[in-house]
């Protein structure tokens, strides 16, 4: 066997812990997360910690950090019990990673980021028009993660799909076309992966 | 905006459903989850509705079909509350597709791929000898995800990560080199995605 090296997960920082989590667990779906305050007040931010859990019924989850203070996307969402999902490809990247900064509540990054928001007919929560799939949610549950006897460091939050909008360029009936969607991976630190160029098949035996 | 189609959720049998979320919701990291029975059979397939969700305390999640009976992996991790997370890249994908077949419970997928069980010291649950990075996990909670009035259709099984063995070939310190690991994604049907040839950065603001 190669040469290992062996972490004890309880002798790990927590910061030590994250770049060897995200830094292997690769490459993960983003979800760009839309999400509207009661008062109004819009929201978008990728998650990568994101994923699809179900398909009946539809549900995704996104597990959001909680630094001190609720990061505006989760006061949103628990508080309104909806959000989004918005696929990022190589063409919406750029505007996907504007919107990774630490901003103010009062900052709409649909706004900072130059893209289009779009209400559905399931959902309050805004949806990115330049996306090429977007997913209207009603959050389901949500579970709380962090430290014993300690504040929680991480809420997931799992969402029902109640509708999903499709590029139809990407759509062959209800399968997708992978080198049309192009979609972005993220990986760690500054590190993304595209899988149009990157495709390969293996038949399931 | 493009031309688009709207999927009502209500409307979509859940085979479609699969299709669309397994079809838009990518790259999806694949989680290779070793197991062992009570009574000693390993066990051993891979699932893409996985990923990290919490660093404080490392967490992860995988959700595991329920197709009238208990998967063999399921059975397993309910059963003695333990797992591992076998990291796939390019050079362990073929043998990673090989256990994703519909076997039996008594065949040992380690035989059957040609891989090598390895005990680490936190949990019995075998991991691959030949992944580049292996976790050995203990159940923390689970949750059943289902149609209204129904049976489960998924468990999502939440584990901390109580140890991490990691190829020194890909390790900065706990940093890791994304084109030496050589991550391997999942998409729809069978499509993959490499991460070693499709690198790009972006730096968050």
């Amino acid at each position: 066997m190669e040469p290992t090296t062996t972490f004890d997960a309880a002798e790990l920082s927590p910061v030590d812990t994250y770049k060897l989590l995200t830094g292997l667990v690769t490459p993960r779906p983003i979800g760009w997360i839309g999400s509207v305050s009661a008062d109004g007040q819009r929201n978008l931010a990728p998650y990568s910690f994101f994923n699809a859990v179900c398909a009946d019924p539809p549900t995704v989850l996104f597990s959001a950090g909680r630094p001190g203070r609720l990061k505006d996307t989760l006061a949103n969402v628990l508080e309104t019990g909806e959000f989004t999902v918005n696929i990022v490809d190589e063409a919406v990247a750029e505007a996907m990673n504007l919107t990774a900064g630490e901003y103010e509540p009062d900052v709409d990054e649909f706004e900072l980021a130059a893209v289009t928001p779009l209400v559905g007919n399931a959902v309050r929560a805004p949806m990115v028009a330049e996306s090429p799939a977007r997913f209207e949610c009603v959050v389901t549950q949500h579970v709380d993660l962090g430290p014993p006897g300690g504040e929680p460091s991480n809420t997931v939050v799992f969402g029902e799909v109640k509708a999903l909008h499709v590029a139809d360029r990407v759509l062959d009936g209800t399968r997708t076309r992978p080198d049309e969607l192009a979609a972005v991976g993220r990986l760690a630190g500054a590190n993304y992966a595209r899988t149009a160029d990157s495709l390969f098949e293996m038949v399931r035996p």
